[in-house]
């Protein structure tokens, strides 16, 4: 609970009407996107610009109050959840588009913006913002940075952090500082703002960023290749990559995913077949028919066993709208949905499908695979139910061991969601003690008193590594 | 002076063959290329592992003495200059291709392979790594990533830091860690691959790195554009961005650059017009010759005297060479050389480039403009004589002038080249004071001894902000 004298303090920055602790507001914001994780905030604020974060921060660390900035929630690491209390930070007020700059291609933005309402005012303008989470339609353009999102464009246009060329933030002792600006290139000390992408609250408050655009894409197609073999799919993604055509998008689903996507959607998927690949290629007309030429071919080699190229634009967003749904799909199954993001290199992915699929027969669990094939970032995706504790307890072994897997096949825990609060455990796997301690190292000299989103990245154990057993 | 105690536990690391510490091998390391620092190294160690990379910086940690790491010593920034004495530590042993995986686009390589020799490696398995700074023949891999070096073909292909995806790296204590992998995502904890990317040797040795590849493209075309108006060609770079074609190269020579370049490469430059500029579009040839056409319609309308596209491939890299033996060029002029490279944004470019040449008016000196346009990072050079004091006085302060004027335009005290010792008293010109503290902080946490590179990138004192008076 937060003392009366704080409670006056953060309303006299931020005025009344934009404090607010009752337990039913405060509840909206004791949890996000990730199942089983929820703990109560003291308070919930909303600043109208970076002065009163900045007023904020003093406090909190003065103080010594957590502090938790959120988008819209939509993280699947728990990293907005406020597992040690103390106040949201919401950005409903820095919600703004500040500038489009057409000579520059740049946008500046405040962190509340949605991610969609942005991509669509940088594409009225002819634009390109190529990163594109399956949440963007909620998700802000903050969570989005904090996270360092990727999307299903990722293979080709890289993710969040590959955009973010300046940033305005401010530090936990209430300094304020900008990094980069609309500059191709700037080498002027540390990449502070390559460090802050992807640091998950942890370090700083982002209040306003400067992204990168690229010229939109002329034309783009959408094919997808059916295969009756898990092996087969995964070998023609590496085949692709290896004959030299990078995709826009290269999705795998496969055969629990398709059935539930397609009761869902009701859009026509196939779901007599093992997996899909979702294919798409953007760029100048004529390169794009000619690599999607070579792809179908490459597909046809490696056995897939039907190509279908979308007819329309209004087929292919069925299509993706469909891949986008598969979250929502697999949450229709049980109560719980667990969507895991361990990533492998390229190469490995028909190993890591293989195994997965081993690791959920052992358990005896339901888990859908679907992800993004061309950066070896996979989303085995658990119906489950967190009320039964026996089942969970499986659960929690089977993705242990899928994180084991994927580290021991040159991977990480996680290609694009965070390690929050629920994938904190398992970060010493992939980075060792000395890695983890170069990471506290710098959290410490940022953050001294730990009031930024603590619990996050860091865990106050580890998990001690299975022992895989087959 | 190194003890002989410390003396002898260095070659009990190494072996005698690869210590040294008589007077000429020491001189030999006591520069780099930047002009105007000297400083003599207490010993040259060339490690032959990262196990002994790392028995190194035990030692230096145990006995506080500096270490600074150094590839070819070709960076324009005094950033490997040992101007705190200590041990300097070269890589001649560990300069091996580890390994090219074409199924994941990736190459494993140590730090002391030559960036050319590299991309040579990399092309003759039809794959692409696209930094190409300008030292490329004689700079090594280890030595671009500490100063996330740019190159010609930044506009569309971005910097060292766009590439690399995995590292490993000895910390001042010993400890080696292991930063991404082969992996197109990564958010496992802070981003610590591109936070070591440009920190010149003061936060880590790196003693391995792994590079993102792309596939070669199929083919490229080269023009010149030449103008009787600086202001003209400058509007030119704009006008093909807004356009929304993002060539590979956009570089710019203005006329005493392109007098002494033909003077030097004698290969029929035009020396007779205001600006040049060198353009490069590489793809699909439909693509390519589509994009030309394009660019050579709005270099006209920007009043273009004239256009010529390189007939052959001979002759394109005639003028990429002449283009690359700018800064040799301009060194013969006279005995002291001193290259810049204040970066605007890109629509300040025709602003940044009056500046420079008010500046040079003003303050009486010989200076020639070349650079990377499309980037908007200028590399304005003097052509000097160190031992004339107040010449030199001179140029010290029209340097201070184009990087307020950069800063004043949005820009920033270095594109490529890095901070080093050279540019640390302007840094806070950049970064303000709060910006200055957060990256100190940084440098704090992984070497509180302060023995990584000590000097650079961080100044005993910032200069005063000269007023710009016109």
């Amino acid at each position: 609970m937060l003392s009366n004298e704080i409670k006056e303090k953060l309303i006299s920055i931020v005025t009344k009407e934009n404090f607010a602790d009752s337990k039913t507001e405060r509840l909206v914001y004791s949890y996000d996107a990730t199942p089983n994780f929820q703990s109560m905030p003291d308070a919930v604020v909303s600043p109208r610009n970076t002065a009163e974060v900045s007023e904020i921060l003093k406090l909190c660390n003065q103080y010594k109050f957590p502090i938790v900035p959120r988008g819209s929630g939509t993280n699947l690491c728990a990293g907005t959840c406020p597992t040690e209390g103390g106040v949201v930070l919401l950005f409903k007020h820095m919600n703004k588009i500040l500038e489009i700059d057409e000579e520059n291609l740049t946008i500046t933005v405040q962190p509340g913006v949605v991610t969609l309402d942005m991509i669509h005012a940088i594409e009225e303008k002819g634009l390109f913002y190529p990163p594109d989470p399956s949440s963007m339609k909620i998700s802000t353009i903050g969570g989005n940075i904090n996270e360092n999102s990727g999307g299903l464009r990722g293979l080709k246009y890289g993710v969040t952090r590959d955009y973010v060329i300046g940033l305005k933030a401010v530090l936990p002792n209430g300094d304020i500082i900008a990094t980069g600006g609309k500059l191709a290139k700037d080498v002027a000390g540390y990449d502070l703002t390559r460090l802050f992408v992807g640091s998950e609250g942890t370090l700083v408050v982002i209040t306003e960023a400067t992204l990168k655009l690229i010229p939109m894409p002329e034309t783009r197609k959408t094919m997808l290749a059916l295969y009756q073999d898990l092996g087969a799919a995964a070998q023609s993604v590496s085949k692709i990559i290896a004959s030299k055509i990078i995709p826009t998008t290269l999705e795998f689903l496969d055969q629990p995913t398709l059935k539930v996507v397609e009761d869902f959607a009701q859009i026509g998927l196939p779901t007599n077949v093992q997996a899909v690949l979702l294919i798409e290629q953007d760029g100048p007309p004529e390169v794009v028919e000619r690599d999607m030429e070579k792809i179908a071919e490459v597909c046809k080699q490696e056995n897939a066993v039907s190509i279908q190229v979308a007819a329309t634009e209004e087929e292919a967003d069925a299509l993706r709208t469909a891949r986008r749904a598969a979250l929502s799909a697999i949450a229709r199954l049980k109560p719980t949905t667990i969507l895991e993001d361990a990533t492998v290199p390229r190469s490995e992915i028909a190993n890591m499908v293989k195994a997965i699929n081993e690791i959920t027969e052992k358990y005896q669990l339901t888990i859908c695979t679907f992800g993004h094939a061309g950066d070896g970032n996979l989303h085995p995706t658990c119906a489950t139910d967190a009320r039964d504790h026996e089942e969970m307890e499986r659960v929690e072994k089977a993705f242990a061991e899928i994180f084991e897997k994927a580290i021991e096949l040159g991977g990480t825990i996680t290609g694009e969601h965070g390690v929050g609060a629920m994938k904190a455990p398992y970060l010493e796997w992939k980075l060792k003690a000395e890695g983890i301690a170069a990471m506290k190292a710098i959290k410490q000299a940022f953050d001294p008193n730990n009031i930024m989103n603590p619990g996050k990245v860091f865990a106050k154990d580890s998990k001690k590594r299975v022992v895989i057993t087959r």
